[in-house]
């Protein structure tokens, strides 16, 4: 069990079974009802499990909230591969801009920050620097290609900095969202930083 | 009475009091009990009025939270002045960059973002989008007196984007603040992008 992936037990266990049917029921009563009418009751009402069960598991709502948040922010697919790290870069913002731009990016985004305050376990990753590791490591994917490929590439903190962060703090903080032509230029200012790397640096 | 300044009633008056009181009993509650132990009756105990009061004029503890919260995110002064816009920003940047790593900035960004949540009322600015404002306004100043000063300047937007951003990103959702040299380094690749403004700009 990596700090990462705490939440995932063994697949197909009773617990694996638990963990599914209450983040689906939860997913389900968001969709129906919107965040402000959820309850623990109601969720294990429509889990199929008792309420103390979600509180001895998750601990308070909030707590549930921010795992099913960090579950649906895990991205399930490598990004597009469109054959040059600026493109596969300019594709994965506009995706990840339109996605952190909308209500429900936004709300899965603030789900999971009221997480960051709570004592931590020990050696336990808060939450939201799950979702950063989830972002930098599809970063890392296309930059990885693009280092096989012989391109020059940026940095993953690079791109964390100059094209991550303004999408999230403008969603976050701002009036309005970030418009596709600026992430854009975002994307086209960082690829001047990019530098060749050492053929070394790929095992 | 303006979108951003709503929570400051006339000065002197009854309501300033009020509000006075109320954060004043907040701030020392947080800093002698902290956060998980605050409640509306005891901070309305101490502030010497009744819950209701604290329920009418700000509703949940969560939206009193964000208003004080605002309120300590309110600079109170202008940048320091040091001659030049590179000075300027590097100085603003460091001092910004310190304050959000800590966890009383980190407490109060979070007590700032618990309040997107909710319903608006009508022409009335979300309160993370008033700190932005704040944030905006003291680089406008910076750039302002650049512009006054014949210097070539960045866009505020720019400021905001490649410099703003990730260090509050990084305090959210980071697993260690950024390093000064860091902040120094984002400041020194925005003020790459700074042009001379037409002279006209400054009225």
């Amino acid at each position: 069990m990596t700090t990462i992936n705490r939440t995932i037990p063994r697949p197909g266990g009773r617990s694996a079974r638990v963990q599914a049917a209450v983040h689906r029921a939860t997913l389900e009563l968001l969709a129906q009802h919107g965040r402000a009418a959820l309850t623990v009751p109601l969720i294990a009402a429509r889990a199929g499990v008792t309420p103390s069960t979600i509180y001895r598991r998750w601990g308070e709502l909030a707590d549930l909230l921010a795992d099913v948040a960090v579950e649906r922010l895990r991205p399930d697919a490598d990004p597009a591969d469109t054959g040059s790290v600026a493109g596969d870069l300019l594709a994965w913002a506009e995706q990840y801009r339109d996605e952190m731009s909308s209500e429900v990016g936004l709300g899965m985004m603030l789900d999971v920050l009221s997480a960051r305050r709570g004592a931590l376990a020990e050696g336990q990753l808060p939450v939201p620097c799950q979702c950063a590791a989830f972002t930098a490591a599809q970063i890392e994917t296309i930059v990885d290609r693009g280092i096989r490929r012989g391109e020059p590439v940026p940095d993953v903190d690079a791109v964390m900095d100059t094209v991550v962060a303004p999408v999230v703090y403008r969603a976050l903080f701002g009036t309005a969202p970030m418009a596709p032509e600026r992430a854009q230029a975002l994307v086209e200012a960082c690829m001047k930083t990019a530098r060749k790397a050492p053929t070394t640096a790929v095992a």
